[in-house]
């Protein structure tokens, strides 16, 4: 299968890696407004080729989109523009509903595979691609109705190919979960780097003290805004509502430390304890 | 040396097997109350012997503590009566304020050094103790000057035992560092953790869904309410401290988001970012 990668950075790095390896990938085109990206990717082997947008997806049989997922609700329907009905195209998105929304009515919907790897790194770039980074992680489908059978048999061989266990979605409840399982992770994470940065101004102090219980709470806090600003902004209100539902349960901590009320607050770790049942 | 452990847990027994390894332990007495515990240490070789506290301490060169907060804050008292000047006492707790004023007018206070390990993870018990746990990470001795010399000399050379880089504070800075470097971040998890188990009611989808981002994240909601406690109420006040600048800083993400203002999104990520050039 020749395969076309919008974007040679993490995940489409990544994932060329895995099919390369798994033989599924005989030839892959790199297509990246970053020529930075373009020469570390030729270098490591993560891609064969450069192409530019129209000659890459002509000569394959999949595209892959793995760019910030603005730019991929942008440039989507254009690809879709100039694929044939033997072509698949998939996406690679944290957001799910606002690229099914950009692209319901394209006469080539059909060809359109909507698909979310749960996995990523604070890193960026090809250099940070990793083959093995989706083994045993969940690989998302949304909207599978909306696909054509054949284009999703083909992403259904690319996702178990990259060795991850399938899960079909509807796009909506998407967001909502990944606003939960993802998002708010990293918004905790920044405002957790923000209030230490705001306060510990001698950054020896952190870099000292450090224990690995706050790097490892704080390790998303590293990711780019490039990445994270369009996730944000494509799955606000589901965001908006996790994140007030996250400050009601901090204030909860607040009031039981201020009123000392310490079975209270021996409540609020047990129940937290229970996250200890459902996550390895 | 004789060594005395009192709490044969997490920090207790990854000491003793560190201890032991570098051949700084000839004999380790192993003093718990909870007799799984004893069982357990006995079984993995992390002591030698059990002991009540009189015996334990009176054949010992040295006692540390590894129990939670509270009760090493009421226990070193007693323990402090039972020893003689050619011994030495350490803990190991995550305050340092309530212990080292609790003891400040005790005639063997100069036999004490309040020490902190930056070390820890959200297991508990003999059975998750490792011996190269510390290497590497900070080792805090407080207010230094309140233990004799040869006190101190000892217990430095526990922490270069234990491979860690030595960091000497007074309890009361210490206290405030240690409620921005390690315990705000538990109480962001533990409302992460109930946050995501409030709404999402499904667990399945949070055990299929759920990243390496988000597991790290929450890894810190599965600690125990045994020694959390204990630290949040003897460290109120900081702690409290923490988690309005935590809530503040919380807020301007979500100012930003309901003002749709990305540009001001992205210099709240941007800042946290920095945090990337701190911790490796």
């Amino acid at each position: 299968m020749k395969i076309s990668i919008i974007g040679v950075g993490l995940i489409g790095g990544s994932m060329a890696l895995k099919l390369r390896d798994k033989n599924i990938a005989d030839f892959i085109y790199g297509i990246d407004n970053d020529k930075k990206h373009i020469t570390e990717a030729l270098d490591l082997k993560i891609i064969d080729a450069e192409a530019d947008l129209e000659n890459g997806i002509k000569n394959s049989d999949l595209v892959i989109l793995a760019i910030p997922v603005d730019a991929a609700r942008k440039l989507l329907p254009n690809v879709l523009d100039l694929i044939s009905d033997q072509q698949t195209v998939m996406d690679a998105g944290s957001t799910k509903a606002g690229i099914v929304n950009a692209v319901r009515n394209h006469p080539r919907r059909s060809r359109f595979v909507a698909f979310h790897p749960m996995w990523g790194t604070e890193n960026s770039g090809p250099k940070s691609a990793i083959a093995e980074s989706f083994s045993g992680k969940a690989g998302v489908i949304c909207n599978k109705e909306e696909s054509a059978d054949d284009a999703l048999q083909t992403v259904e061989s690319i996702v178990e190919a990259l060795d991850m266990h399938m899960i079909y979605m509807n796009a909506e409840d998407h967001d909502i979960h990944t606003a939960y399982i993802s998002h708010i992770s990293h918004i905790t994470s920044y405002a957790l780097a923000n209030t230490v940065l705001e306060k510990e101004r001698e950054e020896e102090t952190i870099f000292q003290l450090a224990s690995s219980g706050f790097s490892s709470t704080v390790r998303l806090a590293k990711s780019h805004p490039e990445m994270w600003v369009p996730i944000f902004k494509q799955n606000k209100e589901n965001v908006l509502d996790v994140l007030n539902e996250h400050i009601t349960q901090l204030r909860k901590f607040k009031s039981a430390l201020e009123k000392e009320n310490y079975e209270y607050l021996e409540e609020l770790i047990s129940n937290a304890n229970r996250i200890r049942g459902i996550l390895r």
